[in-house]
């Protein structure tokens, strides 16, 4: 194969300098390189951060996939998210409450240990429930829920077992980013957003680990409230310590 | 009629007394002493002030409320609000978007010199309406909008006539309450909100007139955010000139 570069004075062929581009874009990634260094002001960082809306969804585990689906029915991609390895899927259910029941509510993949239904106060309303803030479906707050699919009937639980909650707001970040930043996981930060509706929402939990983007997450109450849509950014205010 | 005090010297009857105490609570509310002292901290006024949740709802004309519930009609009380001689009328109407329509939104009364769609983003999503922060039907950026009532139909042509429009939040006081504070109409100011989602709302418009009681007002979208019920209270931050 032709030598295209010099490494330590060996030649390169291309396969050593595909391995290397490509180690070196896993070394940024990782890094958080691809995210911009924050801001010292008024002493403390404000560090950039795209925001993600986070429309009604919920996560399954393997086992409600066969009940709701089919047995050895697998989650289909039907498009990838922001950060890597998950994805929104095909498959949505209805989700019953005490008053009402939504029609539509995309699960997200991969599966995972416990199910778990996120939705808006507003949708809590609607559906005659009243949700806990929580950030996973194994907090003991959580409150059972009934979802149907096309092949059968699940009622989660509630009490830590899976459930139905509100999601508090939160930002992801690799380990990498947090130790640059100052921060660890359960810390909780401020978040500017400017707009026709400029708002700080105080308690942003962060949430760490390996490979995630920087990336905040709001339900479509708080988008709304604050007037942005998907894909526009917030500035996180990190003390320095 | 039996003597029960006396002021200067002089006896008093229970007319004059009555008439006394009634002068001196018109005067009590005309001053806001209803409402909280704020305090001093950190270098600002902090005051205490009950939220209003508005939900959907809308304000209508003299001439749309003949065309939609037919001539010689007027509204009726529902329920009367928090600002005194306003009231929810017993009155809805369907308010038709570009993909949906609302069935039931209730008007407010008294009627206004135009008429007026105040909804959440939530909903004009849901209509399919892309609408402006206002705060008032009179704002050249209020977007047209069809309105259905049992008698008839009216289309409100938005461009300043009168239009659709997500709320700006703000805070209603008296004069005299405003003057106190050393704010007046048009200031904006930082209202925080405790609770579970902790949240600090920049830009809150002082909207200032004789008799109003001190009042925020946020739409569902807010409030579902914050998650807040109508009736809690914030802590309204007032700088110190």
């Amino acid at each position: 194969m032709e030598q295209l570069a010099f490494r330590n004075g060996a030649a390169l062929n291309l396969d050593q300098i595909s391995q290397a581009v490509i180690a070196r874009l896993a070394q940024i990634e990782v890094a958080g390189e691809d995210s911009p260094e924050p801001i010292e002001r008024n002493g403390r960082l404000e560090l950039t951060v795209p925001i993600g809306i986070s429309v009604r969804h919920l996560h399954l585990c393997d086992e409600h996939v066969a009940i709701l689906f089919g047995e050895g029915h697998s989650l289909t991609v039907y498009n990838e998210l922001y950060q890597k390895g998950y994805y929104a899927a095909k498959e949505q259910v209805m989700v019953v409450g005490k008053r009402r029941c939504i029609e539509t509510v995309r699960v997200l993949g991969p599966t995972r240990p416990y199910s778990q239904v996120e939705l808006a106060q507003t949708e809590a309303l609607q559906l005659g429930l009243k949700l806990p803030i929580a950030t996973e479906g194994a907090d003991p707050a959580c409150k059972p829920i009934t979802l149907v699919g096309p092949q059968g009937v699940v009622t989660l639980p509630g009490g830590g077992k899976g459930g139905a909650f509100i999601a508090r707001r939160h930002v992801h970040m690799s380990d990498v980013a947090a130790r640059r930043y100052g921060v660890k996981n359960g810390d909780l930060l401020d978040l500017f957003i400017d707009g026709a509706r400029p708002t700080t929402l105080h308690g942003v939990l962060v949430r760490v680990k390996a490979g995630w983007r920087n990336e905040i997450h709001l339900d479509t109450d708080e988008g709304n409230a604050v007037g942005i849509r998907n894909g526009q950014t917030g500035t996180l205010i990190i003390p320095i310590k």
